[in-house]
């Protein structure tokens, strides 16, 4: 297996575009990163296109759109990490000489099904029996501030910090800062969840070239090394389940540390998958980065702050950035990317060497997710 | 990278199972796979699954009913080419030497659609214009017939003879003979093409089982070894375009000849693309089995049936087994894993050691499709 690198990234800010096809939201994103890559079309050998709901083809009518044609396109789907996925796909294709140069896509036009919360699957029991996912971190919500003594106050900090960030991101849904106050008193949804605790619903896409370590020295000064890639999914387990412990971050996080040969010391930033406020807390310790029970001291004392020891979120997360969710997962990586390069301006985390991105979902596994994908990145 | 081969298949009989959820239509099929390749659940170290329709997260929602979770499931969406993708992303991942072992599955359940043609993109500017993929077939058979003297007896031949393999495979969705008068007497679809010449609509699953080819002699007495592997996208070509020439097919077939080091003269038997009988007759030509123009005398002749020289469909193709599309790529895959085995009983292609596998759909490119991917096996 060879050494794997990012050499384009691209975006377009997340929003609402209910008259745009999906084609049309994404080819932009994928221009950008083409363009940032410096590459020609022509060498781009294979395309990896992560969608939940964008229907058949996502990956051929995008390409379609920008004269990139006749190559193998790959669609992947796997809910909030389909995109994450993806990468992953394209990793490995890359990494074992199947092909030199690769381009990764996210994309998804939630819009096209009106507001609330996602179409599930109701052949999952969980769902069919009202666990849809505000539901579910809710009870993981109030089991963490039974077990931990964390406060409303402290879940609304969550939502406080990422709209700050959020505001430093032109890329960002949302780019107004909130106070405490003012998420609290924000719409219940589930409680202890309020409307300012989830992220908002959304379209998006993202893309990045990636190519063999090798060839990325002749597109760019600053090649993205990939030095950790795990994914994962869920164990089903019936009977007691800690419900503030997310057992398939915890185990793939504990792999991604081993394969690169670092620990989470090491991680001077992460993108985490913070689609509602409570879960960031629960990824916090999960990902090694406190002790369990320690993520609210972790956030009241700034360390996941842009300007802390180890900032989470700088891009605004899900809760600011959006989450049109089969675009997250590339997403996180342009903002590791974009990071790594020290492209970021006013949310800058200086002088960051390593980046991770961690994304998890499917509402089909109740407690424990349908899937988790964790990536590792330095410059 | 490794050899791969195949030491276990299985699959359920295609046809309609609106009562059933997608989970329940695929877990047998998987089963099957995983008893015939003789592995312990445990031992499978990732999973593919293949569907264009199933929703969010079907690998995930088929294994949690087999308790066979916490591994990698990867999700693939390429229309009718779903699962021969999925197929070549296992492929790739275990001869990279990610993966030792790892199931693929091809899922889909069609009558959730209710009845009629697919639900293409509307997006696309070809369907959106009525060029659904019976008169996208339809308008290739015309052309064909002008350019060739292509006779409609010819053409409802191909469905004659599927629906002759059919009755000698139990997984098909038809069983029964139909003679070339009641081919032409069906209800007529799109001119040229009648009811009979279109593959019917329905459920099923499919999967198979592979691991590198050193490991498969510890598991399986017969392992089927993966010779080639190729995908590709159409290229969308404006202006004059051959209608009676596959594009992706020929340039598929191509490169799949040169990557295995074998031709056409060397393959004993293949699966290919019949979702409408012209279609199977454009393939004889791409896929090299006959020269441009001489589809219509290599089944006359009898040479595509059983017993002839290169039997094309002895499965009885998706005329006969059925095409839940995303199912197909590894039902196709199956057939030839039993061919190569000498499992096949009536239908049985004597002496085979060489098959091939052809997979091509979406919608959304109108003549050249969206997807084509082939592979070589051999025992």
């Amino acid at each position: 297996m060879r050494d794997v690198a990012i050499v384009g990234a691209g975006m377009v800010p997340f929003g609402k575009y209910p008259e745009k096809t999906l084609a049309d939201i994404a080819w932009p994103a994928v221009k950008q990163a083409v363009v940032d890559a410096g590459i020609k079309k022509a060498d781009i050998e294979a395309t990896y296109c992560g969608t939940a709901l964008g229907g058949m083809m996502a990956g051929q009518r995008i390409l379609k759109k920008l004269g990139i044609t006749g190559l193998p396109i790959i669609n992947i789907e796997n809910a909030c990490s389909s995109s994450s996925t993806a990468f992953r796909e394209a990793w490995i294709a890359v990494a074992a000489g199947v092909y030199d140069t690769a381009l990764v896509i996210g994309v998804e036009k939630l819009t096209k099904f009106g507001g609330g919360t996602l179409p599930l699957e109701k052949e999952d029991w969980e769902v069919s029996h009202g666990l849809v996912m505000p539901a579910l971190y809710a009870m993981r919500a109030r089991r963490y501030m039974h077990e931990y003594g964390l406060t409303e106050n402290d879940i609304a900090d969550i939502s406080v910090k990422a709209r700050k960030h959020g505001v430093w991101n032109e890329d960002a849904q949302f780019r107004k800062e909130v106070t405490r106050e003012e998420v609290l008193a924000s719409r219940p949804v589930a409680d202890p969840l309020k409307l300012f605790h989830c992220c908002p619903s959304g379209d998006g896409a993202a893309a990045v070239v990636i190519c063999s370590a090798e060839k990325a020295k002749q597109y760019s000064a600053t090649p993205i090394k990939v030095i950790g890639s795990e994914i994962n999914s869920g164990k089903y387990m019936t009977g007691y389940r800690d419900m503030t412990s997310p057992e398939i971050t915890l185990r793939g996080a504990k792999q991604l540390y081993e394969e690169a040969g670092i620990g989470p010391e090491d991680v001077d930033l992460a993108e985490v998958h913070d689609a509602f406020a409570i879960a960031e807390l629960l990824y916090y310790e999960a990902l090694g980065f406190c002790a369990k029970g320690d993520a609210a001291k972790l956030l009241a004392d700034g360390e996941t702050s842009v300007g802390g020891k180890i900032p989470v979120n700088p891009s605004g997360g899900l809760l600011s950035k959006g989450h049109p969710i089969g675009s997250t997962g590339v997403a996180q990586i342009v903002e590791i990317v974009r990071q790594l390069r020290g492209q970021c301006g006013q949310r800058q985390v200086e002088g960051a060497k390593v980046g991770l991105t961690h994304c998890t979902g499917g509402g089909v596994s109740g407690f424990d997710h349908g899937v988790c994908s964790i990536h590792l990145f330095a410059r």
